[in-house]
């Protein structure tokens, strides 16, 4: 972790804050800290500033705080994405945290399995972990959202379209003749397998128009980092 | 896999391929295919087309094979990356290669842990493996090469100014001003906590300049896509 992620939770009082647990382990066998080493940190939706060890043993890291500087800039984009294999999930999450992003919808497709809406992964503690990992990795601080949503032609009907609003959406798909636009708000990326056509269909009445990340069939993770790659 | 790779061994005469192994096993579970199914496939270094298959049971796949196109235009990038963790090793050559890279140098540096070079997947088969998993991805057929480099100094100072050439090469640092060229040519990326300056001197004595992947600090995995994101 390139920055140690703070919580309200964490703080002793304005200035001191007591780490155990993960951050603590991290700390002692990756960064070995010791007493005045001052570690990069960040407080959760917050600023970023400096962490000096005051303390720091089997039991608790405990810190000087001064916060002196505005995370980086989010990146303006909204991710669709049709709920990955659970065994990606993970890696997709942190990925696009560590990029920036700050919405993020899970979204059913014909193509994602009906067991993926069953993982353990999906639970709100691993999207959260997933989370700060992407986070830490970035130097941020700001919590992306990540919303779930089963039913896909509910969400892409009712919902889409006003998240759209009247900017630029795109769905990214192989065969797709147009490259993404540089102005793309709302990109959607769909299963292994890609949207079906109907889905397609769907998104273009929502506003979307299909856009190609070049002429190979990227895995998800691969997409993900590619699509956002034009933005960051 | 989005096509199936057929080496000159599966071949029973010039029109006639024969699969077992994950392949019949991938076509069967995945595709569910039966016979007179058309699959896309390719020939290893050569052409893609399309197998009909003629038979399909427990033991072996059979199709008839014709060639007809060229496999996606090669990525004109060289990658040289300093040798990821084990555990994201197979994730970054996959990807790399299904991105159309077609030569990757594996290299040492300061903060690659030696372990890492003793770890079973750098054999000759995984790295093939992963290659193939890579070009079955993107519907490629042309195996990139992968060199390992396990001394440094050696490599950047006597082999790679010549492998740079008079192109523009790169080294991927957070904190560089420059942003990454539209054309680079050679794309070198450090370990997890970057390249220490001393090599960073040393790869801009070898005609490297050092470029940005922008604000945040990413994971090599992510890295390696958001930078080869400008070239596809």
């Amino acid at each position: 972790m390139n920055l140690i992620l703070l919580f309200d939770d964490d703080f002793l009082d304005d200035e001191r804050a007591r780490l155990t647990g993960r951050r603590l382990e991290h700390a002692t066998s990756v960064h070995r800290a010791v007493v005045n080493d001052a570690l990069v940190v960040g407080v959760a939706n917050g600023k970023i500033g400096t962490g000096t060890v005051t303390r720091i043993d089997s039991e608790a890291l405990e810190m000087r705080v001064t916060l002196d500087r505005d995370p980086p800039a989010a990146l303006p984009v909204t991710l669709v994405l049709a709920l990955p294999r659970p065994k990606v999930l993970n890696r997709v999450i942190a990925s696009a945290t560590s990029l920036g992003v700050k919405r993020i919808f899970l979204i059913n497709a014909w193509r994602v399995e009906k067991s993926y809406w069953k993982s353990p992964r999906l639970s709100e503690e691993n999207l959260r972990t997933q989370r700060i990992l992407g986070l830490e990795q970035a130097r941020d601080t700001v919590m992306p959202s990540i919303e779930l949503r089963r039913l896909f032609r509910p969400f892409v009907e009712d919902e889409l379209p006003a998240i759209v609003g009247d900017l630029v959406a795109v769905v990214a798909h192989p065969g797709a003749v147009s490259p993404l636009p540089a102005n793309a708000s709302t990109i959607a990326i769909g299963p292994e397998g890609g949207f079906i056509e109907q889905e397609l269909a769907s998104l273009e009445r929502a506003g979307f128009a299909r856009a190609s990340l070049g002429e190979r069939i990227l895995r998800v993770e691969t997409a993900v980092a590619v699509a956002l790659a034009r933005f960051v």
